[in-house]
């Protein structure tokens, strides 16, 4: 109800006394009224009798709302001058995204086909919530501390289990070490790295600039090894001090790194002392047979396993993890530092998600979606565009889609014209590569709501050749 | 219900169809007993057909619980082989802390007032959850993406409002950066500072290690400034960086900054370009009168505000905040790098805990909780050990016990052989302080729960002189 009291001199929007009760009712509403200036800045509130009086209820509860209003800062109480309505209250506005001195993202294209994003619109909000409600019940108080700088032990368990099982690695729950992504796993490795005299890291012609800047900013030097039908090739690798491979699905030609090749890359480390940074982003989403099991199983001496919640569930987590070498755990954990932790309620709650089974449960129906799409996409293009040859589909999140030489660079802008985000696999291509330059699109055909989906897929076929 | 099937041969924990249905019943049951064992690696599952029968189900029951527990890994269905127990499902043991290489928690003594942690044991669970739900429910599907870089807007927006009524900042939501807690916002200033050339950061005589360790490893040099009982004195302040200042509640000896001395600062900011570092852990909490309101108040172009969820409602959350000048904003962006992000559920879950006034509801709680301990503690140490004198009460979490001279190093042993963890003040004294060395403790009384509060204070009791 909506009343206007005579001591007051405002209308107030007073709910019927529900679960918080009268005190709560009447906090909410004065609150309100400050807030959005219906009582000014400065204003004498009457006292609580008057108050009370007029609204025919006990003065104790006007006091006690005024007390928490004083409290939390809308209202001052000073001695001899009675509760007036503070002046700091004001209301500050929301940020203007136009004027914004540093807002970094462009004008949203009406479609996206950029790769390294899941459906966010399939995110499991209400497992998720279950799985946050379980887990913040059965937590112990001191888990909400600063707590061990490795991550929580539930989920440094519950991810050992987990990638055993998935992913083939062999894990102890006391090598791992949770981080905020692959991102900040990598910066923790090449500080390593730098501090172990590492001047060099190779990488693969093809993959995310992102991390060559990280490398580079930590003091590294990233060397591209060739690629071609069997993946990357580990055989030009002498003394760099690691080197970062996407073996199950490279990103972003989709190959499956040749077993002799993961082989000779193990070879290599165990001869020269060298790491392998195995970057498992998408290792879950395998189509047509058994996913290829983690590189990491073949020597976890050797190898550091780096996976990620960002592709399987969502970045906004910021929730990833990599499993160590145990020769390796202490100076990882040295160079993370004990404050650079990552929330322990989402942590917790992930551990739940995986020990309930929910994580897998979402794997499967998001491994189904995409799989749908993926087909979609490649009986469209078969359909539309015969002279582009979709590949890369056995797994993962996106495909490449091979175009008649020289035309790359035309589609992409087309796309644009078009409001269609899209990668031209040139983005992805190192600078020193040592590789065929073939036109390609890298097509994230996860990113897009389901909703949107056949908008994308339309518009993508419009500018295809 | 427990049953042994003649087709399966082992005992499964069936429960009643519940919620989950007979499917999720049956899906759970073999998990569990692959789990633990009871179904060995490599063990042929009966046909779905014949356990169906066996279990007067429906077979597809059966067949979409084994098609589930194969996406999960549990088992393998092959052409011609059936459905068998997958070899990968290893039990992983918990992490044994006895033997962990690198478990760095010492045994947990009874009892801690070591400061710098609320009572976690207060941390407001059903309301944060309730909060967790209404902000995960509201939020758009792409605020789980990647994202901004500098936090949510909405949480940048309920900060800025909330820091301004409760703490005088002057706060524009685009200047407000979210990070993982004041630590990872210091290493981001102090990249900030390092690239323009600071060489030197003025600290206060008594504060915190970790703090000062972070500014020497990103090459910047500490040099201590005079404490008195006006608190820090900047006047030796020449061409340094920047100053890092407590002035609401001086950390760890209680005193406010005077604001002769607030006026000092910020004008040798002004005269030099050098910055002030405003850490206001816990702004909040002041017991006898209002709040000091912040520091940046006074200079929003020179003053960095920094604050964190880490006192107000617990570490393990890793959130912090800092505003920003104008100018500076686009620097720490850069430093920060797009990347090093925190988690947008906590982020979207604290705005929404500030916006619905249950964070000023729990900080009000909190400070009626700490008033009385302070209280008590100081009714104690009067009672028992007159010749303790209790300082820097009037706000915070913690107090400083001034003892005899001589005595520091003895009482904090002796609390160690009670199981009393414990800091002395010379723990929190900077290598070239420039102050009186006291001989005194630094109480931490908000540390406790509720529950162990009179057996924390009485074995503080036994162990004063």
């Amino acid at each position: 109800m909506a009343r206007s009291w005579a001591t007051l001199g405002v209308d107030l929007h007073l709910e019927p006394a529900g679960a918080g009760g009268l005190r709560r009712g009447l906090t909410d509403a004065l609150r309100d009224a400050v807030r959005t200036g219906r009582l000014a800045p400065g204003t004498r509130l009457p006292s609580s009798r008057s108050l009370a009086a007029d609204l025919g209820i006990a003065r104790n509860t006007v006091a006690e709302a005024y007390a928490d209003l004083v409290a939390e800062g809308w209202l001052t109480a000073r001695q001899g001058s009675g509760t007036r309505v503070a002046d700091r209250a004001a209301v500050v506005p929301a940020p203007n995204a136009a004027t914004a001195p540093h807002h970094r993202e462009p004008a949203r294209p009406a479609y996206s086909l950029v790769p390294g994003s899941p459906d966010l619109a399939a995110f499991p909000r209400t497992e998720w919530l279950k799985a946050a409600r379980r887990a913040l019940t059965a937590a112990p108080h001191d888990s909400l501390g600063y707590g061990d700088p490795r991550g929580r032990a539930e989920l440094r368990c519950a991810l050992a289990g987990y990638l055993a099982r998935a992913r083939g690695v062999r894990a102890d729950p006391d090598t791992v070490l949770i981080t905020s992504g692959f991102a900040h796993a990598l910066r923790i490795l090449a500080t390593v790295l730098a501090a172990r005299g590492a001047r060099t890291v190779a990488v693969e012609s093809y993959g995310l600039d992102a991390h060559w800047r990280l490398l580079r900013r930590a003091g590294l030097v990233t060397r591209a090894l060739p690629y071609d039908e069997l993946g990357t090739d580990p055989s030009p690798l002498t003394t760099e001090g690691a080197v970062l491979l996407t073996p199950a699905h490279q990103f972003p030609l989709g190959t499956a790194l040749h077993p002799d090749r993961r082989a000779a890359v193990v070879d290599w480390a165990r001869r020269t002392g060298g790491l392998v940074l195995e970057d498992d982003y998408d290792g879950e989403f395998r189509y047509d047979r058994q996913p290829v099991g983690a590189l990491q199983g073949l020597d976890p001496d050797r190898v550091v396993h780096l996976g990620t919640a960002s592709k399987s569930l969502a970045p906004g987590l910021r929730l990833g993890w990599m499993v160590l070498p145990p020769a390796l755990a202490q100076d990882a954990l040295s160079a993370k530092g004990d404050m650079d932790t990552v929330g322990v309620l989402d942590q917790l709650t992930l551990a739940e998600f995986i020990a309930s089974g929910a994580y897998d449960r979402h794997v499967r129906s998001s491994r189904l979606r995409y799989r749908r799409r993926r087909d979609a996409l490649t009986e469209a293009v078969a359909d539309r565009a015969p002279e582009v040859r979709v590949t890369g589909i056995a797994a993962g999140l996106h495909a490449v889609l091979r175009l008649p030489p020289g035309t790359e660079q035309s589609v992409v802008q087309a796309a644009a014209w078009q409001g269609l985000a899209l990668h031209g696999l040139a983005f992805h291509r190192h600078p020193e590569a040592v590789a065929e330059a073939v036109d390609a699109l890298v097509v994230g055909y996860a990113t897009p709501p389901d909703s949107a989906w056949t908008g994308t897929l339309e518009a993508l076929c419009r500018v295809l050749p």
